[in-house]
């Protein structure tokens, strides 16, 4: 059974101001779901129906408020067009700073959710720990990033903060900026501690941004197009340079 | 002036079936109809606000019907939050069979439209000049496909086929399959005549399309991601061998 106060509550989560304001967010269907429950992160409600919660009770959060629900009244709460058996509320995490440490992404003002859920997919594929976000990239979790995410979400660490002043004050790790005129990728070799800094999908990497870089790279165009898709340079650049 | 049964024309192109019966698509925003007009494609109508069609004079087509119309007129068939100066209705063009020459991409039922915009992006910065789209891919003149695909839809031919016959038709041309298990992409050199293919966001390449290949290739991965975005692997393939 779920109450109308626990509807509104998850659906306020749409939102990125009372998801701050709760340090709460959602997470939906079954992969996604079995993923945060084997991550770190803490599930505060899970809404779950009678055949997902017997599949999974050996899984589930000994501290977690569990209920079950029909699958009509999961459809109240999902983001779904056909909602899947389970949506769990968790604490999101605390945005801590850390130390970079090896190669860690850096993502100047990526808007596009799809994107951005790519972008961690990559980071996953290739074993790259960290990823830290200018202020005016998409909220992290954001339903539609959550989603595109495919669980790497719980497994790449994501910071939010200044990028130039993150930039600036570790000048001692080289940082690499993908841009439309450089060094073609394969003649760039990454030093050990280093940031891949990833523009904006239409502007690119700001101009101040730009500056803090050390190194310029491209890659090669051999056709007509004006740019590639910021998530798909982002794959290319880290395959390049990383495997 | 837009009448009525323009706008209600208009509208329904939004549906496959009606572009499909008319022949007919919609292009959108200064940049892309821009691009449409250098191509070979036919317009038919065109809406443009007065500033539009003033700074554009030289590149009217001259068999188009061409509106002058208000921003506000242009609201009623945009599909774009801001409508943008101009919109265009172009002649689908022939989907005439063609024979294989050099690296044609063949995309088995790739459904977000995103991911197309984006591979067909790939495909014009590589220089790839086919793609083979099985018959359950979305549709390139979908207004999501075109506005992801950034003009580069004008520029590469794109052809819906049944892609098991094609490949099977064209035993010469080899067929090297993205794959989650296979040979690591570096290792793989391509024959001059080829076929790239890739497979569904979330089943991979059916499997008498597999079975129909000659190689199987697969991106290393070094992290706990299941497997990446359809279109990153895309690009990174193409990245990988072809430049």
């Amino acid at each position: 059974m779920i109450t109308k106060a626990q509807v509104k509550h998850i659906r306020s989560l749409d939102d990125k101001k009372n998801r701050l304001e709760h340090r709460e967010f959602v997470v939906e269907g079954d992969k996604m779901v079995t993923e945060l429950l084997q991550s770190k992160l803490n599930v505060i409600h899970l809404f779950a129906i009678k055949k997902w919660i017997e599949a999974n009770k050996y899984i589930l959060p000994a501290m977690a408020d569990i209920h079950e629900v029909e699958e009509s009244e999961l459809g109240r709460i999902s983001h779904m067009t056909t909602p899947n058996q389970v949506l769990a509320v968790a604490s999101l995490p605390k945005n801590n700073s850390i130390e970079p440490m090896g190669v860690s992404l850096v993502l100047d003002t990526i808007q596009d959710p799809g994107n951005m859920g790519s972008i961690i997919r990559i980071a996953d594929w290739f074993g790259v720990s960290s990823i830290f976000c200018s202020i005016h990239c998409v909220d992290v979790y954001n339903p539609k990033v959550i989603q595109s995410s495919m669980g790497s979400l719980f497994r790449v660490g994501i910071y939010y903060c200044d990028i130039l002043q993150l930039l600036q004050s570790h000048q001692h790790v080289e940082a690499y900026a993908a841009s439309l005129a450089g060094d073609p990728i394969r003649q760039v070799v990454l030093k050990k501690d280093a940031f891949i800094v990833i523009g904006n999908e239409s502007k690119g990497i700001s101009a101040d941004v730009m500056h803090a870089c050390h190194h310029r790279m491209t890659i090669p165009r051999k056709g007509e197009a004006e740019s590639l898709n910021a998530a798909v340079a982002t794959g290319i650049i880290c395959h390049s340079l990383l495997s």
